[in-house]
Formats: C-alpha cells, sequence, structure tokens
C-alpha cells in the first residue's frame, strides 16, 4: 500500500492536493492494485522528511503560489534531502472562502487564518471587514474550531473546509486575484525519473564571478531551452551566497538536455537534478 | 526635520536598523542640522507608502536575511511604489534572546515570537525546549508583554528588547546559524541617486521565450558586471509569469552601466531602476 505525507489537518488546500494525487493515482499507476492512504503531517519539513526517510512512500508539498511566490521551506527541505525525486506536478485552483456564523460583515471582529491565505485576501478584508482583527493561525482550518464557538469570529478556509466542519460561508470567494492557484511536487525516493514536460534541478553557483549565474543559465538558452522558473534562496553561509533553483521544459531523456546537464557541471559548486515529470491541471 | 518611517513597535530589529540609520544620518549629512525622527508602521507595505504619498520622508526597511532570504513584501511594495528610489543600504546582525522569568528551560511551555525569529531558532528550540508550544505572533517584542505575567512563558527578541522589558534573558544566542544578519534598504522620493557601489532594478521578462531571462542576464556579464542577487517574484498575472529583481556590483554613473541599462529596454517588458547607493554594515 503507498503511503503519501501532506501538510495537515484535514480540510488544508494541501490535503485537497493529496485527494486529487489520489484520485489521478489509479491512471498514473495502473499496475497498482490498491488506492494510496494519506498520512497527515504537522509541517512542510516533517512530510519531506518523512519520505526521505522511507517512513512513508512519497509527500505531496506546494511549491509555489501564483501570487505569494515560491514555498521556501520546500525549497530549503528538498535542497537538504536531494536524494528525493519529482514523480508528478500537480496545480491547484485556490478559493478562498469566509466561514463564520456571523449575519453580517459588520459583526465580524476577528479573522483567523493561515498568514499566506491573509495576505491573499488583504485587499478584500480592508474593504468590506476594515473594523476586523486579523490573527495568523498554523493552518487554514485551524480557526474553524473557534468559529464555531463564537458569532463574531471568522476564519479564512475553503468552501470544501466549511462543509467539512458544517459552517455557514458568508462570502466566496474572497481573494484578491481570481486566477490564484498553487502547484504541488508529489517527491519520492524511486529511481530518477527521466519522461515529463519539465525538468528540475538546482545548483550553488561559484561565487562572485561576474557570469557565475549566466554562464549556467546560458547552457540552456544556446541549447533552446525554455527555463520557466528562476528561484534563488540563501545557501545560509553568509549574506549574497545563494542555491538557484531551477525549472526548464524539456525531459532529461531529450539528448540536448543531457548535454546541457554535462556542460553544467564545471560552471556550478554543486548540481543536483531532481528529476523530470509532468504537470496534472 | 527627516521623518523616517519602520516597522514598529518599539524594541524590533527594525527599530534597531532604524536607529542605527539615524546614528548614521549626520555623517551621511553634513549638511542637515537636526536628527531625522522615527515613525513606526504597523507593516512593512504600509511604511513604504508612506514614504511614497510623502507621510515621512524616508522608509527603513528589511530586504533579505542570510537565512530565511527575501522578504517578499518589501519587494512586491517597491515594484508598486516604483517612483521611490533606494537612499542607502546597511546590514545589521541579527542575534536572537530567549527571554523568560522562567529559572531552567524546562519550566517553558510556550515561545512566543515573530515565525521568521522562531525559524530562524527551530533546532535551537527542537533540542532545548522540546516540550514547548511554539506560537507565531506580529513583531518580535509582542510575546514580551505576556512574559511579564507569567513565568511558564518565553519570547525570542533581542537583548536590547529584554532591556526595555526590564525582562532576563536565559538563553543567548539562540539562532541556529551565528552568521545572521538581515540587509535593510532606506526608500525615498528624492532624485534617483547615481552614486554607491551597489544599482538595484526590477524587470518583467517578455514571456515563454527561450533566454527571456538570460538575454538581460548576459548584458551585465557581457560587461563584466558583477550581479551580487537575483530574486524572482510573481506578477500576479498568472502562474509561471515573473517579475526580476536584481542588484549589481556597480553604479549608475559609470558609462558601461548605462550602456547596459540602455541595452536592457528592448529586453525587457518593463524596466524599473531603483538607483545606486552604497552599504553601511
Amino acid at each position: 500500500m503507498t503511503a503519501i505525507a501532506y501538510l495537515g489537518p484535514s480540510g488544508t488546500y494541501a490535503e485537497a492536493a493529496a485527494l486529487k494525487y489520489q484520485a489521478l493515482y489509479p491512471h498514473l499507476h495502473p499496475e497498482s492494485k490498491t488506492s494510496p492512504i494519506l498520512c497527515p503531517y504537522p509541517s512542510i519539513p516533517k512530510a519531506i522528511q518523512a519520505a526521505a526517510l522511507k517512513e512513508v512512500d512519497l509527500a505531496i508539498v506546494p511549491v509555489e503560489n501564483s501570487i505569494q511566490g515560491g514555498v521556501t521551506m520546500t525549497l530549503d527541505s528538498l535542497w537538504q534531502w536531494h536524494q528525493l525525486q519529482i514523480q508528478q506536478a500537480l496545480v491547484l485552483p485556490i478559493e478562498h472562502a469566509l466561514i463564520t456564523q456571523a449575519k453580517t460583515l459588520a459583526d465580524i471582529k476577528v479573522v483567523y487564518s493561515h498568514p499566506q491565505a491573509l495576505a491573499q485576501c488583504q485587499h478584500w478584508l480592508e474593504e468590506f471587514v476594515p473594523q476586523a482583527q486579523l490573527v495568523p493561525t498554523d493552518s487554514t482550518t485551524e480557526g474553524l474550531e473557534v468559529v464555531s464557538t463564537d458569532s463574531t469570529l471568522a476564519a479564512i478556509a475553503s468552501q470544501r473546509a466549511a462543509e467539512m466542519y458544517k459552517l455557514p460561508t458568508l462570502a466566496c470567494p474572497i481573494n484578491d486575484h481570481p486566477d490564484n492557484c498553487t502547484r504541488f511536487w508529489v517527491l519520492g525516493l524511486t529511481p530518477p525519473t527521466t519522461k515529463g514536460s519539465h525538468t528540475s534541478l538546482a545548483f550553488s553557483a561559484q561565487r562572485n564571478l561576474p557570469g557565475a549565474l549566466v554562464k549556467p543559465l546560458s547552457v540552456f538558452a544556446d541549447l533552446g531551452i525554455n527555463l520557466s522558473r528562476i528561484e534563488s534562496r540563501p545557501t545560509k553561509r553568509s549574506l549574497g551566497d545563494y542555491v538557484f533553483f531551477i525549472d526548464i521544459e524539456a525531459s532529461v531523456e531529450q539528448p540536448f538536455v543531457q548535454e546541457a546537464l554535462q556542460d553544467l557541471v564545471p560552471l556550478t559548486e554543486t548540481l543536483r537534478i531532481f528529476g523530470s515529470y509532468s504537470i496534472a491541471d
């Protein structure tokens, strides 16, 4: 039986992504006879560590949101547990609901949610509930437990979470940008995958040389390979010293990608390849 | 009188940076006859907006931490209020203290701090106070008020904050990485500055072309200009559409930088130059 770690508790967007992957699993793995089981973990680094240490087979974690940008904990943990390979990418649309027993917006005194969800609704909150105090929580569902006890409280979570907690939704969607979605990665210790539309890698650059970043990037451009994303993270050694995470629109099995990866070795300090994978929308 | 916005309340690292800049001000501006006054603001975007709308003369805001990486709110707000220019950069060492009335670490049940400070001490906390619940707050000093009421509570903040609140420090430093520092920018509406060791700019790339990012970066490499930093942020239009923030190690007044900036125009969609400035350590 395949076990999949995700950031719990029940009702989070991460669980919605895990459920979506669970539903896709039989199509992606027709040889498998059982449906995977989902295992909630208290944080993203712990879910990733569980997959790296074989407590579970896979971890599904958010990588990037279209409004908030990269999920730095996921990138930092993957750099640390670099034996993990990306099995699949998944894009989930995010729609935030205001969940409360209040009858009108004017009755709401406090709004609870995860800091990212509060940030994604900040203009809506300023316009429609300017009187409310905004209180950050560890997950989008944490606030729902208190909402049931007091009708002056509200939480921001998904419509699905509201239904799970049997609580009413007063407004939905309330996210400031309608085109809000989050990309997830499914990580596991299986051998490097070479098929798929995208490949992810990361490298630390050779320091303080003009072109230390440009030369590695030029390798891809010279071969006509499109970069779909670049994100820098500190190496934590000193200010100004970075790891670059790069997604390219090509598979490792293509000969010109093999050539590019060979050319990268002398231009980088440490180079890590996280495999090729497809994206499920 | 020069008024400077910063992220309050009193006792935060942002205030320490503002005080450092206040002390430097007479040396940087010998023509000025009065010392600048400091004005606390409730968030980074509000401090930046105050400078852009001339409520204050300057805003001092964190840009990047050596462990946690870029401060996305600062980059997103600067892209929005792009008439602002960087006047000065400032690097502040960060040393976190565990502030509590508890006599031993084993007595501590809850640790309060800003999520970034909790993250920067996570290994120390797991090792020395594994029993404690970690509670995020809006600023590093917010937890200090409750710490004075109950000896089972602790807060993570600076030694300076402990002294301001007349509270004892049980352990210091407790940050996981000794070389922890934060870079700040001083922003203002003064005419573009052209002198200094560094120049910052940002651009949105022409979409989905191989080399859309490499070509602008090559402009600098070809002229031997070192990039000291690159950070991508979502444009918030759709997933996969980015703004790139770049710091170069050269001044706008140098002719080859002028040449590079001219060459960039046809290679980018929107290009914004935030001026040249020096870095105070």
